[in-house]
């Protein structure tokens, strides 16, 4: 048995998670971002103890705890380097989670979590190298290579999403112009979506977003389903841009599988199948094994299951 | 002692190789490009077994032979998958190598061995993460992982000229547009020359090109080294294509180290100074260790040398 800790701006969530993926017991509490580092990881503490007893376990029948933290870390050295989202720089976060409960303690960025939570349940001995890829506020990515998650010499790689796709593009949040993430992330299809209904005063997504009580990732995908053919623009300029990324990511790495997961990762084949398309037209090496995508099986646990398996 | 071949479209060059990098003789013939796969590799062999008697050492001193090979390998299967270049498909070089010399064989895309040879020449066992780009007709890549070269679950990755860097821009070869090898590479370098030479036509790049007999990957560069405008104007535009494509590579990979081959590599300090001030402005993570980037060291040996140290 393994805790699995997923610290967000917002809350801190905590689970038991079984060898095969399972969560048996789960709670989470307010993060408090304006705390101090020392008062939130002391709360982390108290959350990992919490769901161990939730769990019907003795604190020593969990083998280790892992944490998946927003930012920059360091898991050889146990640190919290940076996250933008709290008041975390050069944190010892191991030591001082240890100060409270002696036991393993992994820590790595959320993303990467996310990846090793779908790897390990899918549980495909013949899986050496995979990715998954978040479509969410951002784009968010982690890497599988050999069966391990690929974190580069300082901790920081696989920020897949801040790789240029339109030189001197739409301005990232990373400073940079033109990333992935400006054009494949909900608030990429949020800015496409908006400038498209100021085009057509005519389209349904004006109804859509009525509904809604705003403009969201679903209301092009809601008017293009209802023969909107605005809408439908917008999502195929979306989807050519998630395909592009996807292509470009396969000529790196040429991994034996790709999920995508995030909100919009709910629109399920109608979402992967253009992708699937557009990707095998446009992949460098065509007359070769291929790189197969899918949606991702865990939605939201991904993170809290992947740093459980850290110490796996 | 190990043979190392370089099998190009033109030539096919085959050195002995020592443990610690040196070539200590060497040979070349011409590729024959046109004639049949068996051919070539005869001729391969008869070539690995001559320079084996340059350096005065008997077959039985050779521990393995390593071919860098243009297009797709499958190194498990002993496969030339495609090269568009020659008329290999499905070809299984390893077993008709051996053939004709009974002995250990390893084959490896080309860019993929050119990174291998930088990183043994290196030999430096800090560095666990490495990539080399050649900037060429084409931007090859090659990337170590874990101090061993990954070519993902097809043998066909890296292929790091081949991620997009502007969305519908310039075709491609690959069938794409707008790829990063478009903007970064010689033949990109040429057109962008070209075109401002076309809007400039008192620019000092004339004279250059006049002199040398035709617009090269040289003609922008000589020009804004001897003080012309419009030439500083290329060469800046380029330095960018190449140094936010670095950006990405670093956001992706993190690796301990960048070389930077090719023929405008020759370019030195005028090169890179400017590529390093860039990076260090836009990449994601700034405040962690960085990704050292420098000049690749064995020229056009790469190839070889890393195709020898396959075996090693």
């Amino acid at each position: 048995m393994y805790v699995g800790i997923d610290l967000g701006g917002t809350n801190i969530k905590a689970g038991v998670v079984t060898e095969d993926c399972k969560i048996i017991a789960w709670d989470q509490m307010p993060t408090g971002a304006s705390r101090r580092d020392s008062e939130i990881i002391a709360d982390m503490a108290v959350l990992a103890k919490r769901v161990t007893e939730k769990a019907g376990l003795a604190l020593s029948d969990i083998k280790s705890v892992g944490i998946g933290s927003p930012g920059s870390c360091d898991n050889k050295n146990g640190m919290l380097i940076y996250a933008n989202n709290l008041n975390f720089r050069n944190t010892p976060m191991r030591a001082e989670f240890q100060k409270h409960w002696d036991i393993p303690v992994y820590i790595e960025n959320d993303a990467n979590c996310a990846a090793l939570g779908e790897f390990s349940y899918l549980n495909d001995p013949a899986i050496d190298h995979f990715i998954a890829i978040t479509l969410g506020t951002g784009v968010g990515g982690g890497v599988i290579i050999n069966k391990k998650l690929y974190s580069g010499f300082n901790g920081a790689a696989a920020e897949i999403g801040h790789f240029q796709v339109v030189m001197d593009g739409e301005p990232c949040t990373c400073g940079r112009k033109g990333c992935w993430e400006s054009y494949a992330s909900i608030t990429g299809l949020i800015r496409m979506t908006k400038a498209k209904m100021a085009q057509c005063p005519d389209s349904k997504m004006h109804e859509f977003a009525q509904k809604e009580g705003k403009v969201s990732g679903r209301t092009a995908f809601d008017a293009a389903k209802a023969g909107d053919k605005a809408g439908k623009e917008v999502v195929d300029e979306y989807i050519k841009n998630v395909a592009e990324g996807l292509v470009s990511v396969i000529n790196i790495f040429q991994p034996n599988k790709i999920v995508i997961g995030g909100a919009i990762s709910k629109e399920g084949d109608y979402l992967l199948l253009p992708i699937r398309e557009h990707v095998s037209k446009f992949v460098y090496s065509r007359d070769i094994p291929q790189t197969e995508i899918s949606i991702a099986k865990l939605g939201n646990d991904a993170g809290l299951i992947g740093a459980a398996m850290l110490g796996k």
